[in-house]
């Protein structure tokens, strides 16, 4: 016991799961220590969304209207306390509110018993892959550039995700196609494909109607399930494509949860509609959602009910529809998304765009959009940007997880004032002349 | 588009992951069945804290409190807002108010850097197995019985976890030794064992001070770590002995941290303390709170602030003291464990017990006991117990995972009244004389 400290253990970190040391989680870190180091950059980074909207005493009026409904519906003084202090069931205790909330916001009609309240969508994400994906020969695609947070899910599974590549104008079927064929010629079943159809994080395009449409029959033909993931419809201006789940009358697509734009990210509650049909050996029948819930039962046990009151009082105050709680809220991502176009434009007029080979999108909704740009856009230019520019954004190679935009960087605008999106393009079309001048 | 009902995806139970085909969790769900389909019955399953001491009112005092205590330490309106509403840190934010409770609590010293707040001791669990078992290789001990959400969490990772099995009086060091040895042998390499050291679930034994030291040092020379998972000290009464933590002097424990019995399950609050050094290829060094942190933004991003800010208001009630705030209720459990022990007394007289081959444990704190009968306590037994005898409890099978327990019951004290615990008992002492004289 003489040599407390000398005996001390040191773990080794190759010796830890490999997912530990996934690129990504690396990359997001680094980008985390550039923001501290740099304090005074303007940040392009952070997908958070604004909260200049929010008030804390409304957390307790939430509750309260959320106990209030409760007490309405015939639940004793002991039930109520229990609703708020003891566990409560693994699916969650919202589930009608949501899926009587999912029927007016997005046309999609399920019962509450196909609805598994989860811890953020990522929760809902992660349940979806281990249930779906049984060993190394079921396959996961994913739309690419793709959300970090699918990518994530899969590596803690030990499931490597295969990359279908967008196009400029978003997802297509038939890049699809040829990757299902492949991974049938690999012998690989495909289970899942997963997808951000409306405003993507990170590229910021929308699957067209006809997209869509073709998706859903392919999932049918195919015989794999759609994983939906659409947390950014409701907070952006205008009317919205229908979502595959709503369109979806083969139970091909689980539909994927979050209320960290609609309502907000430390509610940390998210769901999965599951209503795909599973039958056991016996031809005994259940839901998907059923097999979610066991594996939540291994996870989190249950989502925080505390949580879930307040979500609850939040959709019982706009009788379920999220959208009308957020008309603000789409308009100011609106005006931002608007407005950073807008610079964009007079920061880069048309002859230096040609010049340099520098181009963006122009999405209509969403926090997000690509720029592309005609040198690396990796950490080292990030460090540059930061340091000699004053502005952060983020490299799109982060969102590639089969390799791919290196030469793409992601801005958000939903965090942003107008003033900071303002100076932070003009910064950023120094830092990107000034890079073009070099590699050129 | 007519065929629509007919075209609806069905998928087999056997083509999902094997976790949730996991007869535990069928098992579970088997219980919650009886206990729905019987609900006269009395039921000593659940493992629920009382839930008479809970007051509504106060959540919206804790959060106060927490707010407070933030403005106070000089946090802007804003950042108080944003405490309350956005993301947050992945690892946490009140993990300085966590250590210093585990200093003042159970003499465990450790910077709030080693602390990562989670999603209850389940995600802790989670995060702990997928970190230090790597692959295939890599080997997971649990004293045996043992509590299911660590077999669960192993399940959902294609873990198997290795029992050793306790004895009477709970662990033995050296059955843990010689199953070290087993695993060797296979080459296989043990990295980490799960213990319950204090009034464990399921079997209400409590680890000696001298298997702890021995433990310890088996650690160290074996070179493993242990995962010490201990809800129940202080909600058990008179002094307890000092945790594995607070006794490691070469930081071989990962401590698994709950609030759920001893602040209110509905928080999902919990923690991992894991303060081991851990160096990468290139020798920079972190800790292995850092690895579960990148492995938590994977599952659930972060623990939600709300949650955070009731159980920070919690702990600031009593300076830090859970101890303090579970006076009344250690109390109560302590009182509820010596009535079901007296009742058993009474209902069983000793040539009874003789003549039945009945026994049972004497627990001193916690929330669980094991009574072992002269007959088969499978789920056909539960039935009949449930509906000749209206009594329920769990077969204590159920907690091994490598068979085991098939003449042992567990009965839970936390839940119920004394008049439920005094007639409960007597209905089982009918019901076990009923099934020895049939087996007999």
């Amino acid at each position: 016991m003489a040599l407390v400290d000398m005996a001390a253990v040191t773990l080794r970190k190759e010796e830890l799961h490999a997912s530990v040391g996934d690129p990504v989680l690396d990359t997001m870190n680094f980008l985390n220590e550039i923001t501290h180091r740099y304090p005074k950059a303007i940040s392009f980074a952070p997908g958070r969304p604004y909260d200049g909207f929010f008030d804390v005493e409304e957390i307790f009026t939430h509750i309260r209207r959320y106990l209030d409904h409760l007490e309405q519906g015939g639940a004793t003084p002991g039930e109520i306390r229990n609703a708020l202090f003891q566990y409560g069931p693994t699916s969650g205790q919202i589930r009608a509110l949501i899926a009587d909330s999912l029927r007016k916001d997005e046309n999609i009609d399920v019962r509450p018993e196909s609805v598994v309240v989860t811890v953020g969508c990522q929760e809902a994400m992660f349940l979806a892959l281990r249930a779906l994906i049984a060993g190394p020969d079921d396959a996961l695609l994913v739309s690419s550039p793709c959300y970090v947070g699918i990518t994530g899910a899969a590596r803690l599974l030990g499931i490597e995700p295969i990359a279908v590549e967008e196009g400029r104008d978003g997802f297509r079927c038939a890049d699809l196609e040829t990757a299902l064929d492949a991974e049938r010629a690999r012998g690989r079943r495909p289970r899942a494909f997963y997808v951000v159809p409306d405003h993507s994080n990170p590229s910021g395009t929308t699957m067209s109607l006809e997209e869509r449409h073709a998706l859903l029959e392919l999932a049918a033909r195919e015989d794999f399930l759609v994983l939906e993931d659409s947390p950014y419809r409701l907070v952006s201006p205008g009317r919205q494509l229908p979502t595959l789940k709503s369109l979806d009358r083969e139970q091909r697509v689980v539909h994927l949860g979050s209320y960290s734009k609609t309502l907000f990210p430390g509610a940390r509650v998210g769901f999965a509609v599951a209503d795909q049909r599973v039958v056991d050996k016996d031809g005994n029948p259940g839901l998907l959602a059923d097999e979610l819930t066991k594996i939540k039962s291994m996870v989190t046990v249950n989502t925080s009910p505390l949580s879930q009151a307040v979500v609850a009082g939040m959709l019982l105050a706009a009788d379920g529809r999220t959208s009308e709680l957020n008309t603000e809220t789409s308009a100011y991502y609106g005006e931002a998304m608007q407005a950073i176009l807008a610079r964009l434009d007079e920061c880069f007029p048309q002859q230096d765009r040609d010049a340099l080979g520098v181009r963006w999108n122009r999405p209509d909704g969403g926090f997000f959009l690509t720029v592309d740009v005609p040198f690396r856009t990796d950490s080292a230019a990030l460090v540059r940007s930061a340091e000699d520019h004053g502005v952060i954004w983020t490299p799109m190679s982060y969102f590639y997880p089969q390799g791919g935009g290196e030469h793409s960087l992601r801005l958000s605008v939903s965090y942003l004032t107008q003033a900071d999106v303002s100076e932070g393009v003009a910064r950023l079309a120094q830092f990107i002349k000034s890079e073009s001048t070099n590699a050129g």
